[in-house]
């Protein structure tokens, strides 16, 4: 199986923003100033507008838009001969870029008296960016050594973060080294550089009208009624699965991604016109629908249990709701992977772990997140292509059944292997008789090692994996092949590996698809996400087995001498109570508090997790009492809410 | 809740192409020659060119390109004003417009002496249409009583179908109605139409990427070895779940989308390239990389058994290896939707069945395709509103109890909504006491008939559902609402539908969703996608508990006099067999062969088999002997491959 390091990636957030310098005709090869090489780059540019618009991140051009008599044109005593005259064709942007709807222009040097080479010059971009709320800018065009630059300057001047986009500018180069030394004065004062390729990894995002069509209903009810004070809601879990003593809270990341860039395309509103669900004038009013509220959440990684708040949300009413299907969604499925990982991951210490699941999970996303959700608990990596590219995760894999099937021999499927993947050689041993092909593989060191080729490890994948592991071990040994891995895969899952390791077989990875994907022994969870509080007033529910505990809560986690968890409490925000306070600020107004944090950080954090939970809630089977208490605040709010309020709110008015 | 039938929605398949006239500067006002009101279809041509685009369906544009001394200038007698001289700016496509890289441009009207409406005159157009093997063409551009006129009637002509673009076209109108007269005229020809929102409804489609890494290992060995015979998978189902008696075959569709559009980008191709898991050299191959085999399939919506092929596929080794991932991920969850949801018709005879499970589907895309899958079984409809609006299902969804809690009493929230929805009520009775909320709908009804407006239902979602419904049902029949339906939902499957039908509970219909979208009793399948065949040899797997059947394989079905199936025989292709062969051909050559059915036509089909099936099959428990029989034939293949085969071929050579 080959695995591989992480290359720069870089995932965009709702602070960034495109800045594109003057990609008009005349500064393109057959303009009237061209700059060398500089159609070059706008396929480029076009790809990383597909990328922004697709985040839905503001795009902003600026572009030279002079008077015919413009002091920088030679003919009145300037360096330039007459270019991007306003209005003219050369002043057009390039034909061959993709300017979006969406995008905004803004036009400079448009005195004639006054040269300006930056963007922000005589222009009301700095204004029209903080509007937007842009703090970084990704910074490309024409020319690097020109008008880029002192674009990049200003930006920097007036504290936005700026990252160059590297492939896509191009210098005039009037003295040889001009653009060099432009890129390399912009980094001196703090510009960061990218290519596409960073930039090529944003996760998949659910469209706003992957939504419980209630949620469209309800907020329509609150549009008309003009309905719109601040609500809080959370999310926890109800009652843990059967043979779960704890869960592993996953997902935090993605759901702040959607909230992030959720917003109707046009497309979305046209389809509910013709639908007829709903009234035009509430599905118009979905055209500038953001969510601008505050999440606190735990940290991914966190141990929780039920009766918790993990996520809080605090937005107008109609925020909140909507938002309810995807956060359940999101955290629902990756908790049950990421808990399902971490039991595998207590049970087979120290063995590499391995997520084959993505033909097995319930569609091509789930098989995604669930890649991410056992790195994050621990597992080495994935099968899952996508996933390990775009989100760094080691990405193992090396043949089926069927390949060595197609060949006219097993030993020569495995010799061409070899060759066509030197560095990656994982043999699979029971297509047709694992001892024979084990005996082939021997054999085959030998010959490859004429070749300096190594054999990595061998994969069986049915039948008594213990038993054939054992008989495999023996035969490598003797025939001198002590550092050949076993890996096994088939049916696994938390207990097969209790099982396997318990005979103390000797199998040094397993590779774990179906039943982890599939969450198979707890496929969903009790959990929701419910208003705790609207407009100052705190709410519960009453329904037979279904019922809540009011008001803005926070949990606090307390732990032994020893550092081993000992009680949660949660309690009242505000109330005064020991221990640590789970729930930390992740968002604001709309926007991360921080950038998602790198997959490994969130690894790190579940491994010290799992280190503290204490002995009773690392058996996999039972449910052990949770260490979870509720204030005596909390505990007397639901009385006062639970009693009256009823009655006299069920019948009356 | 609110439902509503189908609007218009085309989906477009591997043989459509879109074709824009004469977008050009020329022909838009400021130019030459404006067609009145030109500029207004170009944000709505860019939309179509990005529907086209991420479909990776051909795109082509054509162009007047003519030299200066054009007879048809006024200059030289001819009718119109010089336009679209070659090479000038006149005669470029519009800036406003996003012609992707990928588009094809043709070039007409470039003879001085000839006039030239129509795009197909004097151009390639017609042989690169057929070399894009495009067979339906959606023409849009200008002007429609000229060269969008001429074009189409050619178009017809020469065998093409054609749909009008009518929303992405403009007349000059010299007579006023020239038009809507040339409208009129294409479609007397046969021509279609459709406006932009009838295409807005593309299902989701997997990333290239979204696959296990060893499919694109395996890939490099076949590549590395040149070895590209072809091959012949079959998919099929080792074992029926616990529990299950018969399974209902489901996916087919979004597999041939899949296949249909499987190409990998550029970024795709640089992410792999920076990851470098594969030589570089392989990875440009991919490049070209399409899916152009042959699929045999079983309709969606028959009932199948384990041991039977559903889904067969003969292409290139390298393309039927590399589907693997997405034909498993696609069929298994929808196999597995569709079965539990059928399971359900079964039990709740006559009931309304709503789908509900998209928050706790494992993710997204789940959500979306469970919608399908259980609308397909008999479900009435869903509350996923994307699933719904672009596959025509029957949408439903009111509030929650949250609506009712942030409103100051429950009687006010339900007056509020009944005047938001006064077409869709169904109101939700247990936030705090369902008999109260109930003689609170009974005081209502009165209240609101004086506004015309009429309660549809109610819906309990907590406690002992029948006792709750049967106290209901007599509040609102004493209260005068015989008509009010009753809804439940909460934790419902199949087991508990049953049960609460046994007890005659006066229920309307159900909101099913955890345990309906991650088929919770049985979350996967034990099912495969194998090889059979390569270069003409038929193969099969030995490993223990996981040995295949060898060869291409047909299932012939028989039924008894009275029309229920009493056997089906799997048997090699082409070996004389009674009864119906399920296995039917779908795809050639990487087409369709016919656009795919309406969901409904598949439901029927669905219904037909469930009314097919023995009473044994119908339990919900237990698994009744299979009919599943296997011809002699087959039989004695597998023992001839048997035998000698892997002694001589794991060892030898």
């Amino acid at each position: 199986m080959t695995s591989s390091g992480p290359s720069k990636r870089i995932r965009l957030v709702s602070e960034d923003g495109l800045l594109l310098i003057h990609p008009q005709n005349d500064f393109l090869p057959g303009g009237s100033l061209a700059v060398p090489r500089a159609n070059e780059i706008l396929p480029i540019l076009n790809k990383y507008l597909e990328i922004f618009e697709q985040m839905a991140l503001p795009i902003v051009f600026t572009r030279d838009w002079h008077p015919p008599d413009h002091c920088s044109f030679q003919e009145q005593g300037g360096t330039w001969p007459v270019h991007c005259v306003a209005g003219s064709e050369g002043a057009r942007f390039s034909p061959m870029l993709r300017v979006p709807e969406s995008a905004l222009v803004f036009s400079g040097a448009t005195n004639p008296d006054r040269e300006a080479y930056s963007g922000f010059e005589g222009t009301d971009l700095d204004q029209s960016l903080k509007m937007l709320k842009v703090r970084h800018l990704y910074i490309g065009g024409l020319a690097t050594d020109y008008c880029v630059f002192n674009t990049v300057k200003d930006a920097l001047k007036l504290g936005y973060s700026v990252t160059l986009l590297l492939d896509a500018m191009r210098p005039v180069d009037i003295k040889p080294g001009d653009g060099k030394r432009a890129i390399e004065s912009m980094k001196n004062r703090g510009a960061k550089s990218c290519f596409l390729q960073n930039l090529a990894f944003q996760p998949p995002r659910p469209p706003a009208l992957a939504v419980d069509l209630y949620q469209l209903t309800m907020l329509q009810g609150y549009f008309d009624q003009k309905m719109e004070e601040s609500a809080v809601f959370e999310f926890f879990i109800r009652r843990l699965p059967k043979n779960r003593s704890f869960l592993i809270f996953c997902g935090l990341d993605p759901v702040l991604d959607y909230l992030e860039t959720l917003r109707f395309s046009h497309q979305d509103l046209e389809k509910l016109k013709q639908r007829g669900l709903l009234k035009n004038e509430f599905i118009h009013s979905l055209k500038t629908f953001r969510f601008t509220g505050d999440v606190d959440a735990m940290p991914e990684g966190t141990a929780i249990f039920s009766g918790e708040p993990c996520l809080r949300v605090t937005a107008p009413l109609s925020q909140c709701q909507f938002i309810e299907t995807m956060i359940i969604n999101f955290l629902q499925y990756q908790i049950l992977v990421a808990t399902k990982a971490a039991r595998m991951i207590l049970t087979a210490k120290n063995k590499i772990l391995i997520d084959f699941g993505l033909r097995r999970a319930h569609s091509p996303e789930a098989g995604y997140y669930a890649a991410r959700a056992s790195y994050i608990a621990g597992f080495a990596g994935t099968a899952t292509l996508n996933a390990g590219l775009d989100q760094g995760i080691p990405v193992y894999g090396t043949m089926a059944h069927s390949f060595i099937q197609a060949h006219d021999s097993e030993i020569n499927a495995f010799r061409q292997f070899a060759r066509s993947h030197p560095g990656n050689i994982i043999l699979l041993l029971d297509t047709y008789d694992y001892k024979k092909a084990a005996i082939s593989v021997v054999k085959l060191a030998k010959e490859l090692k004429e070749e300096n080729i190594t054999i990595k490890g061998i994969r069986l994948d049915s039948g008594n994996l213990a038993q054939q592991a054992k008989t495999v071990r023996k035969i490598l040994d003797q025939g001198g092949l002590k550092d050949v891995r076993i890996f096994v895969s088939g049916d696994l899952d938390e207990y097969a590996l209790e099982r396997l390791e318990l005979q103390k077989a000797p199998i040094d990875g397993y590779g774990i698809g179906t039943r982890l994907a599939t969450a198979s022994d707890s496929p969903y969870l009790e959990c929701a996400y419910k208003l705790q509080n609207y407009a100052g007033r705190p709410i519960c529910k009453l329904s037979p087995g279904k019922s809540t505990l009011p008001g803005i809560k926070q949990v606090y986690r307390r732990y032994t001498k020893t550092g081993s968890l000992s009680k949660d409490e949660v309690a009242l925000v505000g109330e005064p109570c020991d221990g640590n306070p789970l729930l930390q600020p992740v968002m604001r107004d709309g926007k991360r508090l921080h950038p998602p944090f790198p997959l490994a950080q969130i690894r790190t954090h579940t491994f010290e997790q799992l280190a503290k939970l204490p002995a009773k809630f690392l058996k996999l089977k039972g449910n052990p009492k949770e260490p979870v208490y509720f204030s005596a605040k909390l505990k007397s709010l639901k009385t006062q809410i639970n009693d009256p309020r009823p009655k006299e709110r069920g019948i009356e008015r």
